[in-house]
C-alpha cells in the first residue's frame, strides 16, 4: 500500500520533451503527481531517439520519464486538441515547453484554458522566457550554458571552455519550475484560482551563480575559471596523489593546521604566507605546490584514510561505476532499480527529497517509464469519457503513423 | 503595495549557515515567506566572513541572505534555547543545517519540537543526511561533487579535474530542500500535521546526474569528460573563432544541414560521415575540425550576426560583466538592484521563477540583507512578548560579544 505523498491526487498533463520539462514533471512525479505525457503520434518524446538503446528502448528517455503515463495525442488534429482541452479542464497542473506562441497558436494558450479550467496552474519552460527580445531564439542547454556565464567560471585558467558535464542548462530551469508549481498549487489553497507560471532556461542559470553576480556588481571584478579550486577557500582543491588525486577542503585554520600535522608539514602552521584563509588564497599557487609534493607520496585510498580518521574534510573523485557501490548511496536509497519493459533491471537515480511520511520503498513511483501511448486507451476512457470502441478507433489512428 | 505571494504568511525559522541552507531560505523569501534568520552572537553567519567586504560588509553575504530578518541567539544558553523554542511554537517552517545530531543534543530536534507544534514542517540539510556511514562525515562542496560524480564528467578529457565554477554542490540541495519544504506545507493543509524533510547533499549531485546513471547501469559504459561537447548530440559545442569562441548547436539534421550551408560547407550535407547524429557524434573530431577551420574565419560577433540571423543555436560565452549588458535579462528583471546599508547600490540576481500573480517589482522581498541581529528586539518584542526593558537587556548581553 502507497503512503500518502504531499501530490497524490494531482494530476499533471505533460506537453514536454526531451529534458527541462520531463525533470519537472518527474519531481512532481517522486511526490506522488500523476504525469500524463502527451506525445505526439510516431516517434513520441525526441530524447526516446537518444542513444544509448536496449531492445529499441532509450535508456535516456527512461531515466528521466519513469513513474509516468503516455497518451498519444496530435494537436493539430481537431479531435486530438477535442482531447488536449477536455483534459486540460481535469487536471491541476500544465506544463508545457514549446516555443513561446506556439501554444497560443494552436489555441491552448492559458488565457484560453483558465476560462474551462480557472484553478489550472499553466508552467511554461522555454529558453529565454515568454518575454523580452531573445524570446523567439532557440535554445538548447549549451547556449544558455553559454549565455548565463557558467561556462566563464568552469574549467582552467586560459583552457579551453569547457562544458558542465550534466545538463545543468536543462535541469536547474526543471527544478525551479517544479519548485514554482508547488508554490502555485500552494497559493490556490487560499485563493481558488490557479496562474500562469513562465521559467526561462537562461534566467535559471544565472539565478545559480550566487556571489559572482553580486561581486562583479560591487567590486567590477570578472570571476574567471579556476581549475578545481574555489574562489575564496584555500587549500579547497584536487592534489595529484601517486595513483590519481584526492580531493582537500578547509575552510578554516583549525582544519588546515590539523591538515599540516597529518601530512606532515608542521612548518607551514606558522608560515606567515599561510596563517590566515585570505593569506593561503592569496598564495594558493606556493601553497598547492607544497602540499602536492607530500600528496605524491602516496596513493588515493591510503590518503583517504589518513584524512578521514583525522576527519578532514576529503574524498576521491568518483567516476560513475562508484557510485554504484558507495555505501552512504545505498543506505540513501540513491539508485533504485526499475523494471523496464525491453531492457529489464536497470538502476535510476533515487528521490533525493526523504519526507518522514513517506518510507524508502515509497519514494519513487511505482511505474517505469511508459511505452509511446502506453496508456492512451487506459486514459480516453477513464477520463475523458471515451467508449472502448472509440478509445479504439483512436488508438488505431493515432498510433500506426 | 506588495501583491500576494504563494508564501505571504509563512514563518521560517532560519538556523542555516553559509550556502545551501541559506539558498533555501532566499528561495522561499522569493515566494513570500518571511524568514527569521537565527544567528550567533559575534560573528553570526560564517560568510560574512567571505570576501570581498566593502565598509566591512560581505557581498557573498548579502547575495544570499537579501529579504531576511536577523536575530541574535546563543541556543546554548538557557535564554537562548528558551526563545528558540517559543520561537518554533510559532512558526511554519524551520530549515537548519548542522551536523547530524547536534539538533538532538541540544534538545531542538524535530521529536522534540513537533510536541510544541505538530504543524512545524522541520527541514534539515547536511553532507551526508541525518542516516548512513557517512553522517558524521564533514562535507563541503567540493566534497559532495566529487563523490557525487560530477567533476569526473567535467573538463577536458586526459585533463586535470575541474569544479563546476558555481557551487553546485550546495545550491541544488538548497532547491531541493526548497521544493521539499513547499511539498510538506501543501501536504499540511490536507493532513494539518507538519513533518521532517531530510535532504543530503551527496544524494542531490546523484539526483542531477540524469542519464550518466542509468547509462552505466543498463551499458557499463562509464561517461567521462568532454571538454565543451555533448556526449550525445553533435555538432554541440564551442569553437574557436578569430577572436574568441562560438558555440554552435545543432540537435538534429534540418539544423545540421542549415549550418553547412550557411558557414560554407555545402560539401559535408552528403558526407556519408555526417548524415545523421549518430554518425556525427561518431565522427565529431573530424567534423569539429571542419566547422572551426571555417569559425576562425571570422570573429564571435560577426558569426553571431550570420547564425542568428539563420535561426541557428548559437551562442557567445559570456563572462561575468557581459550579463550586465543584456537586453534580455535586463528585460526579464533578472539583475535587481538592491540599496545595502555600507554598501550602497549593488545588484544581485532576480527571482527566475516568473508568476502571473507577481507584478516584475514584487518578485523580490523589499529588504537588503540583514545586519547582524539588526532585528532582534522587533522579533523579541513583537513575536516572543519580551518588555522593552528585557529586549533591551537581552541585545546588551548578546551583542556586546
Amino acid at each position: 500500500m502507497m503512503t500518502q505523498k504531499p501530490l497524490d491526487g494531482i494530476k499533471v498533463l505533460d506537453f514536454t520533451n526531451v529534458l527541462a520539462g520531463p525533470y519537472c514533471t518527474m519531481m512532481l512525479a517522486n511526490m506522488g503527481a500523476e504525469i500524463y505525457k502527451f506525445e505526439r503520434p510516431g516517434c513520441g518524446d525526441d530524447s526516446r531517439a537518444y542513444g544509448p538503446h536496449i531492445n529499441g528502448e532509450s535508456v535516456y528517455f527512461l531515466s528521466v520519464n519513469r513513474g509516468k503515463k503516455s497518451i498519444v495525442c496530435n494537436t493539430k488534429t481537431e479531435e486530438g486538441r477535442a482531447a488536449f482541452l477536455k483534459m486540460a479542464e481535469k487536471v491541476d497542473v500544465l506544463v508545457e515547453n514549446i516555443k513561446p506562441g506556439a501554444m497560443k497558436r494552436m489555441g491552448l494558450d492559458y488565457e484560453t484554458l483558465k476560462q474551462l479550467n480557472p484553478r489550472l496552474v499553466y508552467v511554461s519552460l522555454s529558453g529565454f522566457g515568454q518575454s523580452g527580445p531573445y524570446s523567439q531564439r532557440p535554445a538548447y542547454d549549451m547556449i544558455v550554458q553559454a549565455l548565463g556565464g557558467i561556462i566563464s567560471i568552469t574549467g582552467e585558467p586560459g583552457g579551453n571552455p569547457v562544458r558542465v558535464g550534466m545538463s545543468i542548462g536543462d535541469i536547474i530551469p526543471g527544478m525551479f519550475a517544479a519548485f514554482g508549481t508547488v508554490n502555485a498549487l500552494f497559493a490556490r489553497e487560499r485563493t481558488g484560482f490557479g496562474q500562469k507560471v513562465d521559467i526561462a532556461m537562461l534566467d535559471c542559470q544565472v539565478a545559480i551563480l550566487e556571489n559572482a553576480v553580486a561581486k562583479y556588481s560591487a567590486t567590477g571584478v570578472v570571476a574567471g575559471p579556476l581549475g578545481s579550486r574555489h574562489p575564496l577557500i584555500t587549500p579547497f582543491q584536487a592534489f595529484k596523489t601517486s595513483d590519481s588525486h584526492v580531493i582537500i577542503a578547509c575552510g578554516n585554520n583549525n582544519l588546515f593546521n590539523r591538515l599540516c600535522n597529518i601530512i606532515g608539514l608542521e612548518q607551514l602552521i606558522d608560515d606567515p604566507r599561510f596563517t590566515t584563509n585570505a593569506l593561503r588564497t592569496e598564495n594558493v599557487g606556493q601553497l598547492a605546490e607544497l602540499i602536492q609534493t607530500k600528496t605524491l607520496e602516496k596513493t588515493t585510498s591510503e590518503w583517504l584514510e589518513i584524512l578521514l580518521k583525522a576527519d578532514l574534510p576529503s574524498a576521491p573523485i568518483n567516476t560513475i561505476d562508484k557510485l554504484f557501490l558507495d555505501p552512504q548511496l545505498a543506505a540513501r536509497n540513491m539508485l533504485v532499480e526499475v523494471e523496464q519493459a525491453g531492457i529489464g533491471k536497470v538502476k535510476v537515480a533515487g528521490n533525493p527529497i526523504k519526507l518522514s511520511s513517506v518510507p524508502p520503498e515509497d519514494e519513487l513511483p511505482d511505474l517505469p517509464a511508459p511505452q509511446i501511448g502506453e496508456h492512451t486507451k487506459e486514459i480516453l476512457m477513464e477520463m475523458l469519457g471515451y467508449s472502448e470502441a472509440d478509445a479504439e478507433r483512436y488508438f488505431e489512428e493515432n498510433h500506426l503513423h
